[in-house]
């Protein structure tokens, strides 16, 4: 491989020659080769463009950058968006934990792609940008790794997270319309119990997606707040005056998401609470998607020696040893997906914990988890909607099958016999393997006519209705 | 011990003849001996009070109780609230997951103690109320429990835990204005920084709150939804007309909280997220007050031998063996407050997801889990409040002599002479153990009236005023 | 209440004139009012009991305290841990994280105590004993508070711990011997798979509980090193030669167990990685009886409409509203002690990771996790196998219908006619709603006698015998 | 792009032309669209073509597969385990969860290579070898990926976590014995205590990582046991005799390692509580190298404003915005990796409790998050030894300020003058801004001899050596 000599405060390096970034990224490339590289999520790299385009641009509203610097930064910025220089970011989550060399990484690429824009060849001429007094101007690692990674989660949620689960929601909220009248054993402690319909069992996992979807919502309004303009330590040194405000909107304007400067510039170095509190609507969605999931395998479980209430699509064959098995597939990478944000909330809590005075330094860690986390629960949940929610129907003879079995349709007969009598007869009936009518009768608590009059599955599921 | 015979639907039991618990309880303490006994927290019994004085309070409004039976009712949970009977729930977390039998230990002693009011003997003549038919009327222990789990929650949030962290919240911010002007060095990495002030420092903690605070109130919407009219399995069986909307306004009123009838009873039985929810918002607040904490200690570490740049109180010998050492007592133990929170948010979590069906039986887990770190944030904000953050002063010698040996008040000519320019100098002073004005001058970059027209600490701090 | 005065290095302090403690367990509970009070757990209160008599009789052979005086502290000791003392110790888990106040809290009491031994009153006289002199000779907080802990949570280990979960993991063993020859469906993806024997199945649980068991063990060789002798930082400073290594002698003879003195004493003192290992076995446990748990209550799902191939006892009444309902409550207690473990043992993490320098300060919470999760799982597990596990009993008729019902007796096949061909007839007999022989010999791939001679359930779960 | 037609039992799927895989593989791809592409860690790839081979021998031994059929799976197993066709896995970690496709990418891909091998064209010509019938002979894919993910979690551990927390240990057991004389002050609750020598500090690093290699080898024993042979359920269904420990046997040779078949097979596919105790012990090591790092990291801050008294390398400029900072970028990086790991012991904890019946369905997420793990802890190890022990030096000049401003010296006394006049003393220089040395004589306590003779900090170190 060929190289050429970059050079940083520190002193020389030799970097690859068809590369375009320059000391520091080299540096951090050697000093942390910690796990796969290139681990740090483009995401972040893509928030870092929007973020050195939206400080050029205000850097030069309020002259302290010219027009010409301004145009090149952006231009490379744009380049880096759509996704022409993703080989060029090859530092990993484990660096240091502000992200400075990320920052940098970023910095030195806009700086050399910019010189080649202007004409020049990398290493030769004067240099037409500077990494740190050009593109890094008004910033600082501390800022502007905060900003990237709010940038890129943001993003994320609402372009990934929230249609996806939004998705799902959907179709199981249209199977619940679908499934209004398919009355059914209900259970509880996994026992039977009195019935429902198994719309009205749907019903509550849209609700549980339509809370999460909220609880995430509410965590964006903190999660939009941009540390940009507080620099090394929060008091935005070497900032111009109304530097945090407009850069703020420039973001805004070139994602066309609601980013505002931080409230509290200190806060917004020195802690990730925001993270912490939006991992923590993943978290609750991923819990309310792990009960939908258990519940729907459970439900399909079968196909002939277990529940068998619902039929789910076969997608693929389910043994390499068992011919003809079909298993609930997505339903088992959901979950996984589920165990693994819990995990991850974890991780990203404990990041959040540890910032010491001016600065959090488990930045690319928590940025890393989050970004995950949206991810992998969008992601899901469209796998699951259109591979498994979507084709879900029930199995009517089955449902019926085990209605009627059912011992708890006495439960119609606590407010005409009182709940003593009631059980009486539910234990006879479970003693000697009988039906409950039939022990109803002999035990001379009701007539065949008050039993088939009051003991009518479908009017036991109406009261909500 | 003397003892009475009590029944139930599977047959006799011996109760301790003192007691007003009958034959359910008496078969739960037996069957689940784990952990301390009375385990169950007495605020989820005083919730049940509430809830089944409402629920008769209902059931006679919706004619399917008598006026007696309710005004009985009423006024033994009436006695309950003023705690006159705490001694009667002598029931553990870890029994059925429903919380069935807490639900019973209620009834049971509602029951009972009605029959002494209405001027009976416990065991003699017929009873005046029953357990099932007349306290549980139009309920379930499916409903009841997380009813009475969420008014305990509530209660505990408004009552203990947002005024306890408001109260801090407050001292700080208090602090935050009386160190407006005590410039300090910053510090990010925990390596000396460019300075901010004591009291830009301390707005950082306040924000940190104020976002933990909002976040914790957006849980309450979702915490104030009632399961109360759910019954068995969220269809509402056996209750009036009416009734579930009634019995939350009745709620409503005797607690003076805003709960509301829950828009999906499926959803509030099979799932508890609301939990998830509000608990997620506590470890959010447990990882903010772990970093102030955490940064407090380290600023009042010493006395002479550390960073000392703030007094903290000395509220008690702080060594068994080291004669007049004093620690930073408070910050230890809000800090372990802090584990557990984030230990307990992993046990919500897990409860959380594993609901079957109808029913989530991770109930007394999850409630006691929410109770606990509800309390216990609460508790350590107050007396860290009164203890250590009321009386933290500057140690304003300390202070100074930090911030003017610094180096990084380089970071001020960036501006003037370039990052390369500014690193040189702060790289020889290091190295030669000189001042930065020294090598700044020395090296020619800036003339002596230059640099300390340009390197003015307070200045450095100026801008996010 | 009466009062009289106490008197430390910092002041005088009122202390309720019936108490024995001082003034440093005064200023604890007035300034820790987090929580309930008292939570510091027993256990560990007993275990400085241990501690300090073994430290007195250390001291008197090494010749730096009398006699008299190691009488008199060994005397007291023997009360505490003869229970006499419990209302003595009325501090909170969450105060000075080295525990130091209630290491004084027992300083104080034994030093009180032995001047009514010794006949005069308290506060009169010349002092008996001296709490720090005397009582705390030859130690610091710093090495006895986690000498305690060691001794309070190895004690619990082996004294509730092992002996619960081997009770239940006999009784599991003893089930899968009397289920041997019980041919039941497997199953797999919650799917209908080949057979098994019920037998087998509970094996699997068996060898579930002797791995934990076995991890717990291993566990136990770091948790048997006792911290004391190193004093203040670990140095030993303050101790007399040979110190260390007698003191654990005698403490390894007062409670019976095998602790040694620490290898380290900076590790001893600064990290609690035992702890931490520990509680990771204990956590071990709880992963493997919640998966058994699990499968318990899922077998015995029904009676009617679920899986119902085990039986297992019905305890008390089910269910407050559904008349003769049983439910699987064992399991729910101990899956929720299960969430329980798994959320303590985050706080047991976080809390061994912060130490800092020369002491970890968070060991009261760490100890009272390990205790609370030690103590859960022991008592869990008894109660779980006293009240479920030992009444287990198949459904044979149930468990025949499952197993001959299953269409992948079809793998049976594979090695005779291919995997392809199997799934033919598999699939067939699923769409046909038919059986697996009939289609198979419909298809001309077997003859009916071959059939028969190559699908015999219990040939196919013989393999591993 | 050109594409083949595949077959499998459900019916004809599309493949890419220049792929090695087949029909079941391409249908995962298409089914779970969830996260990065090809996540399935290649570690679990490689043990499948390790016990693939193995399988392929022990069937050839015991008389049910050609000895033809046997060195052509062997060469593609070896082909594969030389890293030549790793874009051949294109799965993720998020599908079915007993990695059925997966084992089925294998035995696709080793299928249509040999009949490459055997000198033919993909898609022509009878099969040579069949994907279910010949490779995965005597085999399911809840044997095989248990068995897989355990010699890649076994492999990664002896490989690359064991060798790098050696690396680290025996840099900082160095490092102890070099600072053997340096004295410095102790430090407690972050407070100044009592003098030790840096070597014991680092002692008790040393201590630590010796207790988690040691813990960490302890959990080798059960990751040693093979689920192969237990094919669909743990019966060993369609497995010749002796076949188990055939199988483990030759992987033990190919691999070199000391693999065996597992006691107990239905506990083998069952539950992973192998993986959950291995992960156990990694998180253990990650607590105890986040204390190292923190201690590390204070200790260096600085460099003139903080506690400065370690020198560690500067590898890189430290910052964007601040001339001349450097950081300790390795403490960062690592502890970013505690945190993730402690996180992902959550994700294995939870996968490990939901095993259902025969089955955990959680393999694919636990075997990922071992590995990860292990690769992490064992890489962060590695860097943090070359960039940051390696290089620590102490800064004399510093340590011996540090140190002889101790309050804390004045412990030395309380054997001498008991620890009240000790307290008097220190409480008196700290409030006069004066030395021990100074009140103590004033105070009368002591002679200028005896203190000069009595308080000598290093002989304060001594007891322990």
């Amino acid at each position: 491989m060929e190289y050429r000599i970059e050079k940083d405060t520190i002193g020389e390096v030799k970097v690859p020659s068809d590369k375009l970034w320059g000391a520091q990224t080299e540096r951090s490339r050697n000093n942390f080769k910690i796990g796969a590289p290139a681990s740090m999520p483009l995401e972040v790299v893509y928030g870092f463009a929007y973020l050195k385009k939206a400080a050029a641009f205000t850097n030069c509203d309020l002259g302290v950058l010219s027009t010409e610097k301004r145009d090149l930064i952006g231009a490379v910025c744009d380049e880096i968006l759509a996704g022409k220089h993703d080989n060029q970011f090859p530092l990993v989550i484990w660096q240091t934990g502000s992200g400075t060399q990320s920052n940098m990484n970023c910095n030195e690429v806009i700086a050399h792609r910019a010189h080649q824009l202007a004409g020049k060849v990398i290493g030769e001429g004067e240099k037409t940008i500077l990494p740190n007094d050009d593109v890094n101007k008004s910033q600082s690692s501390n800022d502007t790794f905060p900003t990237g990674m709010h940038i890129a989660a943001y993003k994320k949620i609402v372009e990934t997270t929230i249609p996806g689960v939004t998705q799902l929601r959907n179709t199981l909220d249209a199977k619940a319309k679908a499934f209004a009248d398919v009355v059914k054993i209900g259970r509880t402690h996994l026992m039977d119990a009195t019935p429902l319909t198994l719309g009205q069992e749907f019903s509550g996992y849209v609700a549980q997606l339509d809370f999460g979807l909220k609880a995430l919502h509410n965590t964006l309004t903190h999660l939009s707040q941009l540390a940009l303009g507080g620099t090394a330590v929060g008091t935005g040194l070497n900032t111009p005056t109304g530097y945090d405000v407009l850069v703020a909107k420039y973001i805004a304007e070139f994602t066309g998401l609601p980013f505002v400067t931080a409230e509290n510039k200190f806060e917004a170095l020195a802690a990730h609470d925001a993270l912490v509190e939006t991992h923590g609507a993943l978290k609750q969605l991923a819990v309310s998607l792990n009960k939908i999931a258990n519940d729907i395998r459970l439900m399909a479980s079968g196909p002939r020696s277990g529940i068998g209430e619902i039929i789910i699509p076969a997608n693929e064959p389910g043994s390499s040893i068992m011919p003809g098995k079909v298993n609930p597939t997505q339903c088992e990478a959901i979950t996984m997906v589920c165990a693994q944000v819990m995990g991850n909330d974890v991780a990203v809590t404990i990041g959040g914990t540890q910032g010491h005075y001016e600065l959090n330094v488990f930045k690319p860690m928590m940025a890393a988890n989050v970004l995950e986390s949206a991810q992998l629960i969008g992601d899901a949940c469209a796998s699951f909607d259109i591979n498994c929610a979507q084709g879900i129907e029930p199995n009517h003879t089955r449902i019926e099958e085990l209605l009627n079995n059912s011992l708890m349709l006495v439960t119609a007969l606590n407010t005409k016999i009182g709940y003593y009598k009631a059980a009486e007869i539910a234990n006879t009936a479970h003693q000697n393997g009988t039906t409950l009518r039939h022990e109803a009768v002999q035990l001379g608590y009701v007539t065949e006519e008050e039993y088939d009059q009051w003991v009518v599955p479908a009017d036991m599921t109406g009261s909500m209705k």
